[in-house]
C-alpha cells in the first residue's frame, strides 16, 4: 500500500460510527414517556429481539457448514484460504448492521411518540436521527470491514505476476459480500414473512372483520406487527443495504484491478478508487443528516421537502466532491470515471421519483387503483397487478441509459471502439462506479428509509398507550411521510442491485481465470486455434473460450433457469406468508371468539401466541427458498459449467429486475390507494370501496416488503456464490 | 425440386381440408334445436361475425401499412421483392383459420345442446368434430400455405452461391410466418379482451352481485359472454396456433438451409424433412379424430379417457412414423433427429400434465388455494400467485431438458464438440424439430382445445333456452372437461413457442448474413485479424463479428428490454381488461336499475349495449400493446444494433416464457378452485369461501385467456419482425 488517500476510508467509516453512537446516546437521553408507553416498547422490544436471537441461531448453522465448504474448497486448491474468513466476517457484520439498527429503532418509537406529544419537528428530530443511526452504522461498519479486509490482505497476499496480486485481493474480498448476501436474504425473507404474516393477519380480523383501527390494543396481532416492523423492515432492511453497498464497492474495486491488470501503476488507484468516492459519500451524508429539520405544523409536502432538502444538497455536494477525490486519485480517465458516478446519482434519482409518481396517491396511477375498487376487490387487483407491470418500463430504460451512459463516458466515447479489448472491461468498471454513485449518499437515504418503521412502530405505540387525536394525527403524518420514502428506498436498493450485478458478472470472469491458473491452465487454447496467456486473457477471451454467446444452448438453458428462479424464488415466499399470515388470521378468530372480553377492554388477548406464530412461519420458511439461492448456482456450473452459469446469473438478474420493480410498485400502489380511500374518496374508511381497497392493500404486502425486496438480494447472492464457487465450476463441469 | 416425397405435403394439406369439410357438413345436417336455441344461436353468431369483421378492418389496414413498408425495403435492396406478398399471405391465411373454426363453433354450439339433450355421447361426438373442423383447418391451411409458397418460390428464385437458395427461400417463407404472427396477436389480444371484458363483468354482477345462475338470460352481459368465448377462445386460439405450426416447422426448414449449407446434396431433404414429420402427423390425427367417443353416463374420468386415447395413440403413432418418414427422408442424421420431435413430443405431455396437476381441483395445489379462501379474497389472491409462480419449475426444467436432448440427438451425442461449428448449427435443428414434434399432432390436441368453447357455449345455449337440469349437467361434464383440456392445451403453445424462438433466433442470423451479402458485406472481418467469406461463415463467426457474448452491455440491454416488454405488454392488457370490464360492470348494473322487469323475466335486458361495449374495448385496446411488440425490436436494431437484438430475444423469451406459466396456471387454478368449492367443498355456492373464490377467478380471467396467452406470439413476433427487419438492422444501427 503506498497511497496514504487509503486512509480516508477507515476515517470515514469510525465518522460515520462515532455520529451513529453520539445520535443514538442523544435520543437514548430523550424520556421514554408514560408507564404504559414504556411497556409497550419493552415489549416490541423482547419480541424483536428474542426473534433475531432465534434468526441467528439458525443462520449461524448455515454460515458454520458453509464456511467449513470453503475451508475444504481452500485445502483442495480450489480456492484462497482467507476465504471462509472473509465470508464469515461479511456475514457477521452484515447482521451487526441489522441489529444495531433494530436495536435503536425498538428504544426510538416511544420516544418518538413522547417527543411528537410536544411538537412535530421534535416527533421528525428523534424518528429520522434514530434512522441516521442506521444508516451511519451500516455505511459505516461496511468501509470499516472493506477497509480492514484490504489492508489485512495488501499486507499478507505474496507478490505475484504483476497486476495479479490486486486481482486476487479484490476477489478475496468479494467473498466477504457474499456472506453479507447470504444474511442479509434470511434477514429479508424471514424479517419479511415475519412482519407481513403478523400484518395480514392483523389487517384482515381486526380492520375487516371486527372494525377496529390499527394498532389497537385488543388485536392480539398487534404486539406481533409491530415487531414485525422491526424485524422485517428495519434490521431486515439493515443487512440488505449493508450488503448492497459493499457489493457495489467491491465489484466496481474488483473491476478497477482487471481494467487496469496491464497497468500495474494504475491498479491500485483504480482499486481504491470506489472506497474514496463512498468515503467522501460518508461525510457527505452526515451535513445532509443535520439539514433535516422542519417547522411545526408542517404538512405533507413540508416534510417531504425537509427531507428532499438534505438529501439533494448531499448528493449535489457528493457529485461534486467525486470529481476532486477522482483527480486527486491520479486515475487517467477521472472525469469520464466522475461522470459515470454522477450518472448512477442521476438514475437512482429517476427510479426513485417514478417510484413515487406510480405508488403515491398524489398522482392519477394510484387513484385509478382505487376507482376500480368501486367494482370490487377483483378489479382492484386486475388493476393494481396491471400498473405495476407497466410501471417497469421507466427504471428498465433508466438503466438502460445508465448502462449506457456510464459505459461511454468510463471510456470517453470511443464509441466506435466501444467493445475493443481495453474499453470492455473500461466500460464495465464506469458501470460500477454508476451503482458506487447510486448508493454514496447511503449514509442519509438509509435514513430517510429505517426512519419510516420507527415512525410507523411510534405510532402504535401512542394508539396502544392511548395518546389521544392530536398526537395520533401528527405520528399519522410522519407514518404517512415514511411510506414514500420506503418506495424511493426500493427503487434504490433495485436499481443498485441491478448495477453491482452487471459487475458482477465481470468478476465472475476474474474469478474463473483465477480458478484456471490455481489448476494449472496457465494457457487457454481458443476455438480459432490461438493460444493466450490465462493471466493476460481479457473478457473477450474468455467469452471465446467458454462459447458464451446468446446460441450457446447451455446459456440458454442457464437463462431459462434464472429467470424461473426470480419466480420460484417469489412464489415460495409469498406461499410463506399466505400459510403464516391464515394461521394468523385463525389465532386472532380464535382469541376473539374464546377470550371473553376482549371487545369491552375488559379481557387481555394473548399477545404472546400471535408472535410465536409469526416466529414459527418464518423460521420454517425462510429456510428453502435461502437455500435454494446457494444451490441452484452451484449446480447449474457442475451441469452446464461457465457458460451455463452466465446464463443462469444474466436471466435471474434481467427477470428479477423487472419482477422486483413490478412487486415493489404494485404493493406500494395498492398500499397507498387504500390509504387515499380513508382520506375520505370514494366512499371513505368502511364503505365497500374501502374493503376493496384493503383486499388490494393486503395482497400487496409480500409483495412489497418480503418477495420483492428480497429479489435484490437474490440477484447479487447467486452471483457471489457463482463467484466463489467458480473454482468448483472451473474443476468439475458435466458438458 | 427433385424430391417427389414433398408432394405429400399438399397431400396431406387437402387431406385435412377434405376431413375438416366433411365433419363441418356432417355437424350441418344436425338438428338446431327449438326456435328459441336457434335464436340465441343467430345472436351470438351475428355478434361474433360483426365483431371480427370490424377486428379485420383494423388489422387489414395494419397489413397494408406494414406491407407498404416492405415493398420500400424491397426496393431499396433491405428485403427481397417476395416478402410483402408473403407478409400477406400469411396474415390472411392466419385470419381465415381462426373464421373458419368460429364460424363452425358459432353453428355447432346449439346442435351441441340439442344433441346433449339426446345423449351424451352425441353431445361430445359433435362438440369434438366441431372442433376438429378448427384443429383440421388451421393445420391444412398451414400445410398448404407452406407447400404452395416453397413450390413457387423453388421455382422462381434463382441459383446462385450453392447451397444459398435454399437459404434465401426459407427465410423469405419465415416472412409468412410474421404475416401470421401480427394477425394472431391482434386476434388474441383484441379477442381476449373482448371476451375477458365480457366475462368479467357477467361475473361479477350477475354471480356475486345479483346472485343469478351463469349464462342466466336476464343478465344483460351473457349473450356478450358467449360471442366472447367464440372471438377470443376459438377465433383468437385458431389464429394463434396457425402461427406456432407455421413458425416451428418454417424456423426448422430454415435451420435445415443452414445446418447443411456445405451439403447442398443433403439441404433440400434438410429443409422437406420437418414439413413432412408435419404431414405424417395431419394423417395420425385424423385417426386419433375417430377413435375419440365414449358411452352413456360416462363421468370426468371416463370422458378425459376417451380424448386421450385418441392423443396418445396418436403421438405413439407419429412418433413411430417419425422414424419411417426421416429414413426415407435420406438425412445422415435421422435416428437423432427422430429421437429429438420424440423429445419434444414427450416435453409437450410433460408440460401438459403438468399444467393438469398445479389447475385441477383433484390435486392438493388447487384445492389448498380453495382452502385459503376462508380467510378472505387476498390470501386466494396471494396464494394463487404463490402457486403459479411454483408451477413454473417442472415446465422451465421440462424445456432445459428438453432442449439439452434434441441438440445432444442431432448431434449424435458427440459431447465433447457439442459447440463447433457444424453441430452448433445441426443442434439447432434438433431443436427446431422438438417444436415440430410438439405440435405435430396439432390436428388432434386444437380439436381437444377448441371444443371447450363449443361445450361452453352449449350450456349457455342450454341455460338461455331453458332446456332443463338433464340437458346442462350434460353440458356441464363436457364443459368441465374442455377447462382440463384448455390448460393442457396452453401447456403446449407455451412450450412450443419457446422452442420455437430458440429456432428463430438461428434463423435471425441467417437473415443478417443475407443482409450483409445484399449490402455487399462479402467478407466478414473477425476481432481477431481472420477474415472469413460471408456465405460460409456460421453462427459463432456472427456472434465473434457481432460480439453477442454476455458482456457485451447492448446485449444486456437488449435483456433487460426484452423483460421489460414482457411484463408491460401483460400490464397493458391487464388493464385493458379491467377498464372494460368495469364499464361492462357499470352497464350492467345500470340496466338492473333501470330496466324494470328485468329479474322476474318481463323485461329484456340490453344485449346489444354489452357487445358494444366489449367491442370498442377490444379495439381501442388492441392497438397499442400489438404495434408496441412491432416497433420494439426495430427501434431496439436501428439504437443497439444486432447484439442488441438478440438479447432482446433472448430477455423477451426467458422472462416471457416463465411468466406466461405462471399466468395460465395461476389462472387455471383459480378457475378450478372456485369450481371446487362450487362442487359442495368448503361451503358451497353462495358461501363466503365461494366468494372469495369467485375473486380469484375473476384476476384468473384476464391472467390466463388475455395476457398470458399473448405473450406466446409476443416471443415470436418479436422475433419474426427482427427477421424481416433484419436488413435494415445491418444497414442502419446508432452503436
Amino acid at each position: 500500500m503506498e497511497n496514504p488517500i487509503f486512509f480516508l476510508v477507515p476515517f470515514a467509516a469510525l465518522t460515520a460510527l462515532l455520529f451513529a453512537f453520539y445520535f443514538f446516546r442523544q435520543m437514548m437521553r430523550e424520556s421514554e414517556g408514560t408507564e404504559t408507553m414504556k411497556k409497550i416498547a419493552l415489549y416490541v422490544r423482547e419480541g424483536a429481539m428474542s426473534y433475531l436471537k432465534q434468526q441467528y441461531k439458525i443462520v449461524s448453522l448455515v454460515f458454520i457448514v458453509l464456511a467449513m465448504l470453503f475451508a475444504v474448497m481452500a485445502y483442495f486448491g480450489l480456492q484462497n484460504s482467507w476465504v471462509p474468513f472473509a465470508f464469515l466476517t461479511g456475514g457477521f457484520f452484515s447482521g451487526l448492521a441489522g441489529f444495531f439498527g433494530m436495536k435503536t429503532a425498538t428504544y426510538a418509537s416511544a420516544r418518538t411518540a413522547h417527543a411528537a406529544a410536544n411538537s412535530l419537528n421534535q416527533g421528525l428530530r428523534i424518528a429520522f436521527r434514530s434512522g441516521a443511526v442506521m444508516g451511519l452504522v451500516v455505511v459505516g461498519l461496511a468501509l470499516l470491514d472493506i477497509s480492514v479486509w484490504y489492508w489485512v490482505l495488501d499486507y499478507f497476499v505474496e507478490d505475484m505476476e504483476p497486476g495479479h496480486k490486486l486481482v486476487v485481493i479484490t476477489t478475496t474480498m468479494l467473498t466477504f459480500g457474499m456472506g453479507a448476501s447470504t444474511q442479509a436474504l434470511f434477514a429479508r425473507v424471514g424479517g419479511g414473512i415475519y412482519t407481513k404474516a403478523a400484518d395480514v393477519g392483523a389487517d384482515l380480523v381486526g380492520k375487516v372483520e371486527a372494525g377496529i383501527p390499527e394498532d389497537d390494543p385488543r388485536n392480539p396481532a398487534t404486539i406481533a406487527d409491530n415487531v414485525g416492523d422491526n424485524v422485517g423492515d428495519v434490521a431486515g432492511m439493515g443487512a440488505d443495504l449493508y450488503e448492497s453497498y459493499c457489493g457495489s464497492i467491491l465489484a466496481t474495486a474488483a473491476l478497477g484491478a482487471s481494467a487496469f491488470l496491464l497497468h500495474p501503476a494504475l491498479q491500485e488507484k483504480a482499486v481504491l478508487a470506489p472506497m474514496l468516492v463512498a468515503g467522501v459519500g460518508v461525510f457527505l451524508s452526515l451535513i445532509g443528516i443535520f439539514l433535516v429539520k422542519t417547522r411545526e405544523n408542517a404538512d405533507m409536502k413540508q416534510l417531504m421537502a425537509a427531507l428532499n432538502r438534505g438529501v439533494n444538497i448531499s448528493s449535489l455536494l457528493t457529485a461534486a466532491a467525486t470529481f476532486v477525490i477522482l483527480y486527486l486519485s491520479g486515475l487517467p480517465n477521472w472525469v469520464g470515471i466522475s461522470f459515470a458516478v454522477v450518472t448512477g446519482l442521476l438514475a437512482g434519482i429517476v427510479i426513485g421519483q417514478t417510484a413515487e409518481y406510480y405508488t403515491s396517491h398524489s398522482y392519477r396511477p394510484t387513484q385509478k387503483i382505487a376507482e376500480s375498487a368501486v367494482t370490487g376487490p377483483a378489479t382492484v387487483i386486475i388493476s393494481g397487478l396491471g400498473l405495476g407491470m407497466i410501471s417497469t418500463a421507466i427504471p428498465v430504460m433508466t438503466i438502460a441509459v445508465a448502462i449506457t451512459l456510464a459505459y461511454l463516458c468510463a471510456i470517453q466515447f470511443d464509441v466506435a471502439n466501444m467493445l475493443l479489448a481495453g474499453n470492455l472491461s473500461m466500460g464495465l468498471y464506469g458501470i460500477g462506479f454508476a451503482a458506487v454513485g447510486m448508493l454514496s449518499t447511503l449514509g442519509l437515504t438509509l435514513a430517510t428509509d429505517a426512519y419510516g418503521p420507527i415512525a410507523d412502530n411510534a405510532g402504535g405505540n401512542a394508539e396502544m398507550s392511548g395518546l389521544g387525536e392530536a398526537v395520533r394525527k401528527r405520528t399519522d403524518a410522519l407514518d404517512a411521510l415514511g411510506n414514500t420514502t420506503a418506495a424511493t428506498g426500493k427503487g434504490f436498493s433495485i436499481g443498485s442491485a441491478a448495477l453491482t450485478a452487471l459487475a458482477l458478472l465481470a468478476s465472475y470472469i476474474e474469478e474463473i481465470k483465477i480458478g484456471l491458473i490455481r489448476l494449472g491452465h496457465t494457457t487457454l487454447s481458443l476455438a480459432n486455434g490461438a493460444t493466450i496467456d490465462t493471466h493476460r486473457a481479457g473478457f473477450e477471451d474468455f467469452m471465446n473460450y467458454y462459447q458464451v454467446s446468446l446460441m450457446n444452448p447451455k446459456v440458454l438453458i442457464g437463462m431459462f433457469i434464472g429467470s424461473m428462479m426470480a419466480f420460484v424464488f417469489c412464489g415460495l415466499t409469498m406461499n410463506a406468508v399466505g400459510r403464516a399470515a391464515q394461521k394468523m388470521v385463525e389465532e386472532v378468530r380464535r382469541q376473539f371468539r374464546e377470550i371473553s372480553g376482549i371487545m369491552d377492554g375488559s379481557g387481555l388477548p394473548d399477545y404472546a401466541r400471535c408472535v410465536e406464530i409469526s416466529t414459527k412461519g418464518a423460521q420454517k420458511a425462510m429456510l428453502f427458498p435461502s437455500l435454494l439461492a446457494i444451490i441452484v448456482p452451484v449446480l447449474t456450473g457442475v451441469v452446464f459449467g461457465v457458460s451455463g452459469v452466465m446464463g443462469l446469473l444474466v436471466g435471474g438478474l434481467s427477470s428479477g429486475f423487472v419482477l422486483a420493480i413490478f412487486m415493489a410498485n404494485a404493493g406500494g400502489a395498492w398500499d397507498n390507494a387504500k390509504k387515499y380511500v380513508e382520506e375520505g374518496h370514494l366512499g371513505g374508511k368502511g364503505s365497500d370501496v374501502h374493503k376493496a381497497c384493503v383486499v388490494g392493500d393486503t395482497v400487496g404486502d409480500p409483495f412489497k416488503d418480503t418477495s420483492g425486496p428480497s429479489l435484490n438480494i437474490l440477484i447479487k447472492l447467486m452471483s457471489m456464490v457463482s463467484i466463489v464457487m467458480a473454482g468448483l465450476t472451473v474443476a468439475w463441469s458435466v458438458f
